[in-house]
């Protein structure tokens, strides 16, 4: 296939894949706000139809359905006073689904027209930005599930969501690697791949101390054995935030998740299920997943220690032995670094690229995917963030040590 | 037409009044909730079915159409947990408003075969219960609109809910009534009224000093005279709780009013529109309702003097010749009075009788009633009661003064 | 002794009072402010002497010690900004107290100086002036004691803030009184008595139906009896607000109160003591006044209704025997009767008469006195006033019952 | 001297001057406590000296003048229940500032003995301990300013706590300096230093790219242009989090600081006063600064970054030149670093080492020293850290740039 097709493929995929997502779900469902952070199905179906209409049919004279739409489904306006219109997002009952689903199909078909009958000089310029819408709609595309499945959660029923969604993957043990550090490369440089994140980047050299690394997330077995062990309540595993926030809101147990007997049950898509031990213990705080690690005698890798693992892997394979190892797929993980930005960042210009830099602090990075995550999306340089609280992620950990030089 | 069928009439015609309030909102619409002291539509259409199908079919041993639906839709419930429970209605994705819908209709009709055949006795016993309910639901009929108007409000485009809903109607100047006062009878006797609340009882004596009482309401021209007086600025017209209120939410003008130049305009079931200088004014808290009333030289009526001079002119029509007098349907009336039980109150027994007396601190009393309120609902008797600084409800003043004796 | 002598006499003693509550403590003590509805002793014996300086000597042409106290001592100054002044006057560490011990010297040199030698019609105008600022000073006499008992609460020693005070008296069971009502006068007519506040009058008639009394206050002993029959977590005993604010606030016994197996102990003046079941149950908030009297089978009465058999005690003694009846000096007693402007009730004017009409909402009166209130503070038509949820202050209840025409 | 008379002139002249720093204050002044993150001196002076008695001088069999002192003045119990306790110090009247100052004296005494007359290998032992200790109280000395400061802000007749304080110096521009980076070393050995914390640790290898960073502080006159420029209102130079919290507390300068037509005045201990243009900007938080280095087109250094620069100057002045650099005793100094482990740090075990580690979340790294900061204390690896939002310390910045390699 020549890059045209493919580009086309690519959209008309993604789009489909949001679609897919939402189908199950009635209006009502599609309305719904768990919390301030989290915001309806039918905002996120909008809020990526929006961009592509704004960024790459606007600039092309295409003019959009309704100009209203803008104010509503701006993530960006929030400039103007973020906080009281993110929390209201659940109250914006017009447009209805319906007229979402005629809206996204309308784009669609404007988009897919676009792309297979434009010139070539003006494919390769809104090549790059329909590569971000794509990214974009992939990261809406895990919001969805984790912001419905918040939302259910509030619901007296527990309904299922989705009672289809595929329940999390088991894994055995399988040891830890030892690495000796030294200077290494990570990041990317711009140009280097398809697409990128203005925040994977530059590429640059950190000098990394001999450590070891485990080959699988931390299980729901052991986290049982850690909160059995009395975890929660013993201050010396904790960071003294994390133990006010323990206290504050009465913590016992990962997001979505209850001991039941010697049973963990935990609620997701696919409704309630009980786990097993070694699947990957996931809805972890960053200072749960400190906590964990302390307890299990170990430490959180940093984001860099944990790209030079996962990328060695990638890079050789033979080496190393095939190890599927959970590196993506499973869940998010929480690393030792704070998000800031590598040596030589400088955020792109322009309403599109302020994307990244300004959250750059009072967050944790957390690398890998998770099972929400939407195949092909994260890659090893790729840095998801959120505040060391958040716990409504698919979010969990793998361990790391030091080794003596 | 017999009592039975009256009574048949009343509930066909108090059930479908509902179903036309909610007609023009689309399933979006009615799970909206704009804050906690709101609910959705769906959840008022659900909680007036679930009163029927608990209180009077169940009984008769009529089984309910989901035994769940009772958590969902039982607003007693709330004594294990109440704010958080009702603050989350709008969270309640399912049954669907198609659900709802079918489930009304299910109820419907065995309310209807119940009272069309049921035996003589068992009618008797039953009678007060469905006029409970219907009286309930009609309760329900003005918080929908209430609420509906709360929830568009938030819409950034500003929607009108019920387009076709008519405006506020403009009453002249028709001067004040003067009453003597000495001892006089207020309140209802049980068994007096075909229906009345408990809070409504027992009938009692009370002194009244003399008075004069507004012919209407205090009218929008008379508030925009206020706020251009520098009303909400001033201490000295103000309770020292309002004054605190005022400043701390920035209050210029009633809720969903604004000033535009000389013009006041409102957001009502009906969409934004320019108000009549002799339309009443609404959306006043009890602290600027005594505000007002204080700036126009005068003081709000206490319960019994309302009730005292709104039962003479229904009594006494020739007397006091014809005279609208906006008593009702216009705006609910705050009183002076806090609302308390009346010498010799006791609550009826059991979960439906438990009704009221609970509410009885911290609330004023508000006479009359409103363009939201049902025909046929209120009466001279009938109290209703809010907090002071509730701005959301359809609420005005009428105005009193001292007398000499 | 002649009017001027009496005045003279009662200001040294009241202004000698102050001083010799506010002895034992140090200047650290003096300086805390347990929560913003307190105030430190030395901004009470501040605000006290600002009174007799600004509205007494001011307009004598006595120049003030220093212009700038104003701003400190002046309670008005909160319609500027309240809220956020009134919390912060813990933080008023200048002047010292022992600067404020001079200023009050100063003050009362000038005040004795004044009232001794002022021409006859000079007395007669500043003789109510200084009456209510004798009144005035009585009321935060008993503030010192409640605030310095809320603020040594907090001290992790509990320690006595006054060791010498004298501990409640308990009292015996002594039966009931029946009063007919019917129409009975109650307030008091201005000039009627030497002082009383703008809020206790005009003297009116009000109808009062037939109701029984108790001759003492609800115990120690019978909050126990409560407490142990489950009665803060049996709902049906509550008005709906008191009980969200006892599950918000987990109250399990008045304030400074608490079971020690079957003792009651109780943090006062003197220190941590166990109470006597006989002794009056204080630090009660209107709503456990409200459940307690509900649980045992009774209600709270009307403030007429106490002043009313207050009265009747005091008048006719013979008649009704000689009785302590606990009607003063043990604790405040909550009344079903909210705080609301008697009829024809006009606040006076100018800084000092604003005083009352403006706290007027959502507060329920209280009638008698306490073991904290100065001797001869109080009379039977004395209003006090607090909010619903208040506790901090030496609150108990009187039991009342309707009586059958 | 040897070490036992350096380390007693050491202790001396340290308990001496937090003395000197209290002298000025009133008992009542020493009670202020402004906010929850401040105490009051008194405490200070109480805490610094339960460090001595009880870690030092308990060991060693002297027991404490007042057993129950330890939950007073004991920082650690705070894992019991942290936040309600400290928020609480400043309701501690008691101890007295007087009968701390004896308990200052009694333990000064007895310290100076044991150190005076103790076996050599015991003095061993304790110099550790003691050298923590005198570290740890110049600490609180620093604090003891920054929130007298806080505490008299709030005072309407803003009063000088220390009148005799010296004002800030004024600075001139002296240019950057570029440093070309690479394999650095940072940090400090165990034992290398006679005293480090155990957050200095341990020394480890980092690279540096080439960047540049400025020979002074950023002045009070660029923070004028920057907020004369409209930088408080400027979306793009902040963080989302800053620019939210900028918005919501409605900051427009620094702590303590407001423009007064062109002057600045800022209040500290000496009182109110003007700076001068080139005196370093102050009381800023990360926030600010961050958004202060991007209006000026650069950015904060990072930790590594400045310790390379700091320790250079101080290891070749000859190559650098004599130049002063305001690298410490002006302002601290906020770095893009947030607060993280050192690769292979590990906590000291026990009491006094769960020091630092249990904060190493959510706070940025501040190098340098302030003018509140005694002399002496800080060094080139010293590592002090606060929230991004805390403004209530002495806290400025320094800028730095990329270069290209």
């Amino acid at each position: 296939m020549d890059e045209r097709s493919v580009l086309l493929a690519r959209y008309r995929a993604t789009r489909a894949h949001t679609e897919r997502l939402s189908a199950p779900l009635s209006p009502e469902d599609q309305q719904l706000q768990a919390m301030a952070d989290a915001s309806p199905t039918k905002w996120h179906r909008g809020h990526t139809t929006w961009f592509f209409e704004t960024f790459v049919l606007g600039p092309q004279g295409v003019s959009p359905l309704d100009e209203r739409y803008g104010l509503l489904f701006n993530s960006y306006y929030e400039a103007v006073g973020p906080r009281h219109a993110r929390a209201h997002r659940g109250m914006l009952s017009r447009p209805t689904a319906q007229q979402v689903t005629a809206w996204r199909a309308r784009v669609d078909e404007q988009m897919q027209q676009l792309l297979a009958s434009c010139e070539e000089p003006v494919l390769q310029r809104l090549t790059p930005l329909v590569r971000l819408g794509i990214a974009h709609e992939e990261q809406h595309q895990e919001l969805i599930l984790t912001d419905i499945v918040a939302a259910m959660a509030l619901h007296p029923h527990k309904p299922a969501a989705l009672p289809d969604f595929p329940p999390d993957v088991p894994a055995p043990w399988k040891g830890r690697r030892e690495l000796e550090g030294g200077l290494v490369s990570i990041g990317v440089q711009p140009g280097e791949l398809p697409f990128a994140f203005d925040n994977e980047g530059p590429r640059h050299s950190v000098w990394l101390h001999p450590y070891a690394i485990s080959e699988r997330l931390v299980t729901v077995g052991e986290w049982a054995a850690f909160a059995e062990d009395g975890g929660y309540q013993t201050p010396s595993l904790w960071l003294s935030d994390g133990l006010a926030v323990v206290r504050a809101q009465g913590w016992e147990a990962p997001a979505y998740t209850r001991r039941e007997g010697r049973a963990v049950v935990h609620f997701g898509p696919e409704g309630e299920r009980e786990l097993h031990p070694d699947a990957p213990c996931t809805g972890l705080s960053f200072y749960e997943a400190d906590a964990l690690a302390t307890w299990l005698g170990a430490r959180l890798p940093t984001e860099a220690e944990w790209e030079h693992a996962a990328s060695a892997e990638r890079d050789e394979p033979d080496r190393i032995g095939p190890s599927m190892g959970q590196w993506y797929g499973a869940a998010w993980q929480w690393t030792r670094s704070s998000y800031a930005p590598y040596p030589g960042f400088r955020p792109a210009a322009g309403a599109v690229g302020e994307y990244n830099g300004k959250f750059m602090i009072d967050q944790q990075v957390l690398r890998g995917s998770s099972s929400y995550t939407p195949p092909g999306h994260s890659r090893p340089t790729y840095r998801n963030f959120w505040p060391s609280p958040t716990r409504f992620q698919k979010t969990g950990l793998r361990l790391a040590w030091d080794l003596s030089p």
